[in-house]
């Protein structure tokens, strides 16, 4: 190990030997974490190659169980975004893709900080499972060929004690870390094309565009040495994502793009990185081909009949995601403008994350419970005109005290001009 | 934590307050391995600057038991090498120091791998007591103004735990580390007066010229921010230091130097760094009046009382010593030279201190014991004609196979020229 550590210390490629060895070795309790530690550091600071992240990657996939998806039909298909706030578009098009004929067997993690996690948004879904070990994930999705369920310890072992040090050590931010933290379980859970969303922002890991392009770049070279068919699309996440924030508020969003009800901005996500996964894994053959499927898909009710198989076969009630059942605040108040006529010209991601955090919709520690009910509801967008009493947005709260905090934090998050407002970009680069 | 081991990672500077929060909560236990591991990695790769050092340095010092001298009279000066083969000046130079007014006070190291270690030395003195508790070590001055014991683990009690975690994580190799692991401990120890020996060659830790000069650059000017009087030598270390290494031989060979006896380029040295030392601590006015003063030290007869002195207020036995009665070999062998008319032109002092150690003589693992009696002695030395028959070297060894086998690297680790040679430098620059 001390020679491992040397290695990195010295800016020296490590190779498959070394780095096999290495993973073995950490996951079989074998390495102390001072010496883990001082090899992260390090890598931080000298950061591996892109073939010692491919190689890292693939040790940590086959660390712990990964999923045999043999039994299911091609194409075995995942998606992925590094996360933001109002992401939910993975509980959209895992029905809508799986209706487009793609396998979606899917391992999702949960939130932490501002970034809200797709198991923490399901879980408001009442009776719904996610708690399924690998096998019985793959059994679970015989017939209908798409499942959910939340990341599981011995999937990429090797990930899970990676993670937790470098969380405790200021080891985070390193792109070969990131890449092969990401790829591993994407690797272990069996898709072979993985559609990434890498998401850019203040509600996002990456703030810069700069950074958030060589994340994905990073990410879609590791993947394809890895032996995946791998694309990335750079998306914005200065504003969030559609019009909810927050649990159950999130389900319904998502459920009304299944039911092709107009959904903004966030419907045109679903639509773009649906379409390049179509393509990608040889469901369409353009993604402008994958996009038509998806519009179709949904318009013909396919995508919403496959979303209900879905919540059927995990126990989750699609009647009350469709009669809007789902746990409610207690307590709603809503914005209405005043101060004549504006336009909306951003909505901060980052500060709105924080807020509806701090309503107790998302987690500042790993071990705190969540509570499915609050968030906000936007009835703008950026760039949406306002006259004086339209409503912007509605906040639901657990308090009256709560709530009156949470809508003074989102009037300072809501940037008006007094013209029209050119709109951010919505995908920046696909790769 | 996170914010101090962010700074090192982002290359900032720490600043007083967070220095002395690290080591306050590193000594209190407070801080998890792992974290200090990641602190040290990027504290190698983002090496401090000369303040942090200086601030470390200090904080370390002031983290355990520190001397108080003031009951001995001034000046209180202290000698450090930062260790090779055959270094035995310490133990010359302390009584030699005191019989020209110097209180020496001084806690040493053991020995570790082919650098021997003071403590070592003196052990194999028949009674000789090293493991003093700092107050009992100041006492024990009163009359003498001199003593030496072991270090002990309640000075600098950060650069214990520091030390440790540097050893098993591959930071050794970091100058400011280095130099406040060093000072902090001379700082504990209450002088106010440091003469450094900065060692260079293949027998030292610093093996390149560049590097140790610039080691001893920074041990001068962080030791003067931390409020030392100090001064360092680089001084050569491709051969061994004198015509001894091991224990009781070397000890025979420092009290040699102290009766007056020839003992050619360590006696030379002892001249050059007390007379340093002397000049330093005001008790000359020049170097050369320090060398001046020192001679006539030894050739009075002064130093050697005063060793005397010493050995009996420690226990040890000085008739022992004088009368070559330390602990003997059981086995030795004695090397001759054949091949006509020959030079000696270099002996390699990393290669005879690795054969010692394999000898008994010294440490692989701190938790070895040593054996006082092996070692080698040289009836030559660099630049020494040779003719046939000429005694070369004598293995004292504890049996004739470790005998051979280190006969053998002896012979290996000695070359020979046809012509005179070139000698190497003795003291290559003092700062």
């Amino acid at each position: 190990m001390l020679d491992f550590i040397a290695a990195r210390r010295d800016r020296r490629e490590h190779g498959a030997q070394a780095i096999h060895a290495f993973v073995g070795q950490l996951v079989g309790g074998a390495i102390p974490d001072y010496q883990t530690a001082a090899w992260l550091m390090a890598a931080v600071l000298n950061p591996l190659n892109e073939n010692d992240t491919a190689i890292l990657t693939q040790a940590m996939a086959s660390s712990g169980v990964t999923l045999d998806l043999s039994e299911l039909p091609k194409p075995w298909l995942d998606k992925h975004s590094t996360g933001g706030v109002g992401d939910k578009t993975t509980i959209a098009l895992v029905p809508a893709l799986a209706a487009c004929g793609a396998t979606m067997v899917k391992m999702s993690g949960r939130g932490l900080g501002i970034t809200g996690g797709t198991i923490d948004k399901l879980a408001s879904i009442p009776g719904m499972r996610l708690d399924f070990d690998p096998d019985d994930l793959v059994e679970l999705a015989a017939d209908t060929h798409l499942a959910v369920a939340g990341a599981n310890r011995s999937i990429a072992a090797a990930d899970k004690i990676l993670y937790e040090l470098r969380d405790a050590t200021g080891t985070v931010s390193c792109i070969p870390l990131i890449v092969s933290s990401i790829l591993s379980k994407k690797i272990a859970g069996g898709a072979k094309h993985v559609m990434l969303d890498v998401k850019v922002g203040s509600g996002a890991f990456m703030t810069n565009l700069v950074e958030a392009r060589e994340l994905a770049g990073w990410l879609v070279r590791t993947g394809r040495k890895a032996g995946l068919n791998i694309r990335a699309a750079v998306t914005d996440m200065s504003c969030p994502l559609g019009r909810t924030v927050g649990n159950a508020l999130e389900v319904y969003e998502a459920f009304d793009f299944l039911s092709g009800k107009p959904t903004g901005r966030f419907g045109e996500l679903c639509i773009e990185l649906g379409g390049q996964a179509l393509d990608l894994a040889g469901l369409a053959h353009s993604p402008r081909h994958g996009r038509e499927r998806l519009r179709e898909a949904v318009s013909s009710g396919q995508a919403l009949r496959k979303a209900g198989e879905w919540l059927d076969t995990q126990g989750g009630s699609f009647e009350a995601v469709l009669n809007r059942e789902l746990p409610a605040a207690p307590v709603q108040i809503e914005w209405r403008h005043k101060g004549g006529r504006k336009f909306v010209e951003s909505i901060d991601a980052g500060e709105v994350g924080a807020l509806v955090v701090a309503l107790g919709g998302g987690r500042r520690k790993k071990e705190d419970e969540i509570d499915p009910s609050v968030g906000v509801e936007f009835m703008v967008e950026q760039g949406s005109p306002l006259s004086d009493g339209d409503p912007v947005a509605r906040v639901h709260a657990r308090s009256e005290e709560e709530a009156a905090e949470a809508l003074e934090r989102l009037q300072a998050a809501v940037g008006l001009a007094d013209k029209p407002v050119r709109i951010s970009p919505l995908v920046f680069d696909v790769l």
